[in-house]
């Protein structure tokens, strides 16, 4: 009996050690693609193009509202320059959901709000809203854009 | 050397029975995905909401443009009922991705063209594209939409 409690014991003290150990994987994740999110929206703010595509993985894609997908860099290049001779974005992002499919692949939910700049009607500045779906994955040790689908909200 | 020969040719046919039995296990995947997807178009086209919301699964996550995301069955039923009380819907979606991320989930991208037909302008009809962004999930072993975000795209 005592034998068999020194091995259940063992087997309990094994498989916390497993969970803890992936729950410790987990919530460095999530911090991770926490600073990634936050990294982008910093970018947003300042309409910076470059600091924007290094955050996309080398195939990225983004969906923008009334343009086709952007496949690749260079087209994610294209795209965000577009968006910025129009418009400035000043959002903040808020986490919905984080959801790890595996150790290099997660789906990150968010709302965001904020004000819309219209570079074309002299700065006015307008409230704005948006929800966003990013498939994030690990591209050399380090969590990027995948895929990136938005669309607009209600700003309040 | 004659033994070691045996060995390898062993470990090579174990190794394509993996291979193999993996590939086909990803191929049915990719072709219940299309399926789904088909019968998503289907029942789009009837404006069939019902139909519709038992493809998305229990906790499933819809994020129509101009609106807050979906979250959960009733929710995504009444967004699909407010969207066919003004438009009906006939459009062929075109996969452009699939990627599964392990044997539950997996990415679906996909474009769609077809027209729009204005149910509050003498049912007008006009040419309209898409762009989507599908997470699908097995959901008692059936795949189901976990999380769809799509945007207008030019119609040709």
């Amino acid at each position: 009996m005592k034998l068999n409690i020194v091995r259940y014991a063992l087997v309990l003290v094994i498989a916390m050690t497993f969970t803890n150990g992936a729950l410790a994987s987990d919530n460095k994740a999530e911090a991770e693609i926490q600073a990634l999110l936050l990294e982008y929206q910093n970018a947003l703010k300042s309409s910076n193009t470059p600091a924007i595509v290094a955050l996309y993985a080398t195939d990225g894609v983004q969906m923008p509202p009334g343009a086709p997908s952007a496949v690749g860099k260079t087209a994610i290049e294209t795209s965000y320059n577009a968006t910025f001779d129009a418009i400035g974005l000043d959002l903040v992002f808020h986490i919905d959901e984080i959801d790890l499919f595996n150790k290099k692949s997660a789906l990150l939910r968010t709302h965001s709000t904020g004000t819309v700049t219209l570079h074309t009607d002299n700065d006015k500045q307008v409230p704005a809203g948006f929800k966003e779906l990013f498939i994030v994955k690990k591209e050399k040790g380090v969590w990027r854009f995948s895929h990136y689908s938005f669309s607009e909200a209600p700003a309040s």
